[in-house]
């Protein structure tokens, strides 16, 4: 069950056809602020916006005559689920994917319009994968595994291929790490090409699986991420030995990490990302000592966040980055005097994005009343002298916590 | 002053080194989606996030050592500005532009982390502008225009060169149209390498002013539109007559068209796109017919968006799409029926955003009180199915309005 260099060779010529070759680009701003030559792998451009199509068509390619005609199976809620339902739509390959019955219709509906049938069976990942093992034995269908196949390894290191062939000189690639497919790949590819790379793996302390499975610990992990994409219980085992073979050194990143990188990645690059595939830039940003003055290929490994999440990260964002504060103000209770309050955040620099009367849970007098105020400023520096600046005008204000408190 | 296919190939060959040779994609789902062979131009992967920076180093490559050491001085709020102060910091040569006092502090430092000396002055662009000629005057500054300067047109046209090197076969080029240097330096390059392509200009319906000095006409010309980059009140004297010698057809599109626009570059093709940005692409979406069958290259030509402003485009979306709807729902006002009520359409598929009760207004008996409630569902149908599911359970529900009465 070994995959080698020739397998991946294998696997870029079969794929190269029906797979976009991603952009590999250079990040000139994020070089600078990160103190290192950073180059994106951009497979949140790829067809349904993961490279999960890369290993999900050398494994269809790699069937049999009998096997293509008796259609194939998976189980996935995600990137897996359409890249399957793409691919053997292509190739004219019956697909089936389950999902657990839970699944955003958004999921659903994406993965219908790419030809492929889907069930909803099991309350849970675990329970679809029951019964898509079920359905494999009953049925005789092919099952079409996200991770744990050495044709899927092979094609998801294509990535790594790409990546040296368009920026020879990398020192180091950062992958994200959920069940290992993409990164046992990048391993058996980048260092087939270049001995001397290094590869750092990703993933997220809510759910370090293949570190825990590394060490041989048991460590809690939950699948409640922002990068729900790489939150996978139990990795295979496969990837797990390629891992382990290479010495290839796992980093975690925690949830801010992942948000302040799909922030900046929308911000700098004006790229949509999700939570997993702004992982690898999370652990930069992380552990910027860890990457200085080196030449980093992250693999941006996809973009399907949802609009609603990826609009709250923004929010949060600004939240965070003190460019959206909430001001407690206390005005007398009278007509005009909310007019007044207003022009005078306008005139110092705000920008007012919600107002909120809240008269009666506040410990004020009868006759004055608290306003909440969401203003937008320029910079954090810019609210300390919004504060000021009410203050001075005789305001009682207070500044109010950040995210808690938020919408 | 005329512009030769000479003068781009030039540009190219100059300004190779400090600008992205940014990637032409090809849109598989836009493709598909519009019937036609769909690829972008992604000039929002620009260092800077926009073309502006092609001719504003054509510009400053131009200039003799007397120039040069003089300093340069550029009048901009936008794109413009962070292009020219971005390549004058890489030559050495002291820039300073010119903003209006109202701009967003944003921009202003992001300018100045560039290198440029900002200075604000003037109550809008054009008194901005006049103190930018007063200046070029009075300290002999040489002025790096945004589009009226024949160096400048011919490094914007370098845009069209590389799309045509990437996609020989293109029918016809979508190019959005302010002052009209992209369009003019795409026109001279683009029918200079293939005579019979066509180039389609766009330009907002807020602010037509080019199609208006095209015909001589008067035109409303307004600058309030999501696609500010473009909003130009009075397009180039050369720039114009390189369009009107080509006879190139402008298209007009609405506001709705250019937030349709940004949401799918952001779902679809996970681009974060300004609206001048995504006017290309809006222009096909308003005018399928006109495009259907055609190989077309639509420019993307900027990315810059405030994070809030983008927030605020994909939370419409989903309203516009029927994914976020409100709902007003007639209660009883005793504890428990709002638990039933939300209950409910959890069960029937809603994931609640927002709820909100609203006791005063409404003509209800006191007992009874209205919830309004902002749910997501996963399609149109399913809003459909949760009203009815609602009815049948007994709820006086009516669905609310759109955008209108969103925040």
């Amino acid at each position: 069950m070994s995959v080698t260099l020739h397998d991946v060779e294998a696997a870029a010529r079969a794929i190269a056809d029906n797979v976009i070759a991603t952009p590999t680009v250079h990040s000139p701003k994020l070089s600078d602020m990160l103190g290192a030559h950073i180059r994106l792998k951009l497979e949140n451009l790829q067809y349904t916006a993961s490279f999960k199509e890369r290993g999900a068509l050398n494994c269809l390619l790699g069937l049999g005559e009998a096997d293509r005609a008796a259609g194939v199976i998976a189980m996935s809620a995600g990137n897996h689920a359409q890249a399957v339902a793409r691919l053997a739509g292509r190739l004219d390959i019956a697909a089936t994917i389950v999902m657990p019955k839970n699944t955003p219709f958004q999921k659903v509906a994406n993965t219908e319009a790419l030809g492929a049938t889907v069930v909803l069976e099991g309350n849970d990942l675990a329970e679809a994968a029951a019964f898509a093992d079920a359905e494999v034995r009953a049925r005789g269908l092919a099952l079409i595994h996200p991770y744990e196949d050495p044709r899927v390894i092979a094609g998801q290191g294509t990535v790594a291929l790409e990546m040296l062939e368009a920026a020879p000189d990398l020192d180091t690639l950062v992958v994200p790490v959920g069940g290992g497919g993409l990164i046992a790949g990048c391993i058996v590819a980048a260092k087939g090409v270049r001995a001397d790379i290094e590869i750092v793996g990703v993933q997220t302390a809510r759910c370090p699986a293949m570190l825990a499975a590394l060490h041989g610990t048991g460590m809690d992990v939950r699948t409640d991420t922002l990068a729900d994409g790489i939150a996978v219980k139990r990795p295979g085992r496969t990837t797990r030995e390629i891992v382990a073979r290479s010495g290839t050194e796992i980093v975690l990143v925690e949830e801010g990490d992942i948000e302040s990188a799909i922030m900046l990645l929308a911000e700098a690059e004006k790229l949509v990302v999700e939570g997993a595939g702004a992982a690898a830039l999370a652990a930069i940003l992380a552990h910027p000592d860890r990457f200085a003055g080196r030449r980093v290929g992250a693999v941006v490994s996809g973009g399907n966040i949802d609009p609603r999440l990826l609009s709250g990260v923004l929010m949060r964002g600004l939240v965070r980055l003190g460019r959206l504060v909430r001001l407690r103000v206390e005005i007398e209770d009278l007509p005009g005097r909310l007019a007044q309050l207003t022009r005078a955040v306008g005139r110092l620099g705000g920008d007012i994005v919600e107002v909120e009367h809240r008269r009666w849970f506040h410990d004020v007098p009868a006759r004055k009343t608290l306003v909440d105020l969401l203003v937008e400023v320029r910079s954090p520096a810019e609210a300390g002298l919004l504060v000021d600046g009410l203050a001075s005008e005789g305001y009682e204000v207070s500044r109010l916590g950040t995210t808690s408190e938020m919408r």
